[in-house]
């Protein structure tokens, strides 16, 4: 996706704050955080949302999801607590079409979900 | 976990308004919905929450996020859009200790993730 600009970061053409990569996914951290600790998590292949992940990539899902404990284990905030988010399409509030979970903690989150 | 509300569902022991069921998970109506449709969608295994979820259990979390965006297209909010939720502990908003995920959608979700 040539103007994505999560398939840039992940290609280091835009760079990031970053907190953990492997073979599938990269973690970094959002530049408009909500919470003390805000990561995004996104799979290296570009997917629009997890709509357009399939039974095929549920493997990639969880290893997603899993990441996001890890790393809220060891960012310190799985103690107090954390949420794990992710938006699809306009009314759920996505804003860049590039899949991606948000992991946010530090700090009493609301118990409006949105 | 014999005094947890999710598992007394799983059990059938406390009726729930069902969406989907399988082998490995369930999923059925929030009883409070923050949105036309919500839903919640648990694994039949308890966990805590998805830190007790380790990489074992990744098709798992997988299978559940892919279950929410094949419901959320079938629940008719997934043009428009929709939000996955799951909560950690109190600072996280989790109010049942039985791991799940929330799938809000049906109106203009908030840009605020907590």
């Amino acid at each position: 996706m040539q103007d994505c600009i999560f398939c840039k970061i992940v290609k280091g053409e835009v760079p990031c704050d970053k907190v953990h990569e492997d073979e599938d996914i990269l973690v970094f951290r959002d530049i408009n955080p909500q919470a003390p600790v805000h990561l995004l998590i996104i799979p290296k292949k570009h997917y629009n949302s997890i709509v357009d992940m399939t039974e095929t990539d549920a493997a990639l899902a969880g290893h997603m999801v899993n990441t996001a404990a890890r790393l809220a284990v060891a960012s310190g905030v799985a103690g107090k607590g954390f949420r794990l988010v992710t938006n699809s399409g306009s009314e759920g509030g996505q804003t860049v079409p590039h899949m991606h979970f948000h992991v946010l903690g530090g700090r009493q989150l609301s118990g409006e979900l949105g």
